[in-house]
């Protein structure tokens, strides 16, 4: 359950995730995304996430902090817990390994549906720049089965 | 809101904590605490805490990779969203500042209490050393009002 690619370091592009958990990666859970800040400082939030099968997703606007320590420093962490069980969760350690344009909002529009049943973006304001963090997995823990 | 102590670099010990975001503070809100490894990379896992009015507390054993991390690098960022609000959430950047022992369990009792009803944590395990992380404050981010 491994591939390589020539634009992840020639190393494995997706950790195996654990079939106990692969259905967080469907649920409305939030994903707490970890970077690592200017100054070398952890920061975290929640974001929505999506998942394409071998890649963590997640929309970003290209002004936000967020997106400039993934400029800087491209590992992540992302915490998720099962929305009916805390004892559950799903840690991915991993890296951005692109950056996908969302010039139609496509994307987030789709993270809208998935989270809020809404066709569009409620909250996208003009001028904003929005973009996909395309995550690949390089390692996970869990808690729970 | 903030004051000086001589045990934490006498910069100021407590952001102020937004008004607006203090009641998730007594929530039972997961706060997912984000460190940095071994390699410099960020780590992120959910946790149960408490506030004792001027730090967040979370139990940990002695034997865990976070525990490690805030040895190496004591700086921390945690993530909580309101359990009735996706969109509402604080984000604490601040420091480790002191690490209790918690050999008779009060604080992760008292964790059991406030999360799960419970007068006794039920995950005890005999040989665990649990201690007590105390977060001081330095900087917030939120969301929503």
């Amino acid at each position: 359950m491994t591939e390589t690619t020539p634009d992840f370091d020639d190393v494995e592009v997706r950790a195996a995730i654990p079939a106990s958990h692969r259905d967080l990666l469907e649920a409305k859970a939030l994903a707490h995304v970890a970077t690592i800040g200017p100054n070398g400082e952890p920061q975290n939030n929640p974001v929505w996430f999506g998942w394409d099968g071998q890649h963590l997703l997640f929309s970003q606007t290209t002004d936000r902090q967020k997106y400039k320590n993934l400029q800087r420093e491209d590992r992540i962490a992302v915490s998720i817990v099962d929305p009916t069980n805390d004892f559950r969760y799903l840690e991915i350690r991993g890296s951005v390994v692109r950056v996908d344009p969302d010039p139609d909002l496509t994307f987030i529009n789709a993270m809208a549906k998935k989270y809020i049943g809404q066709d569009t973006y409620p909250n996208h304001q003009p001028g904003d720049e929005r973009v996909v963090m395309v995550v690949a997995p390089r390692h996970t823990t869990e808690m729970g089965s």
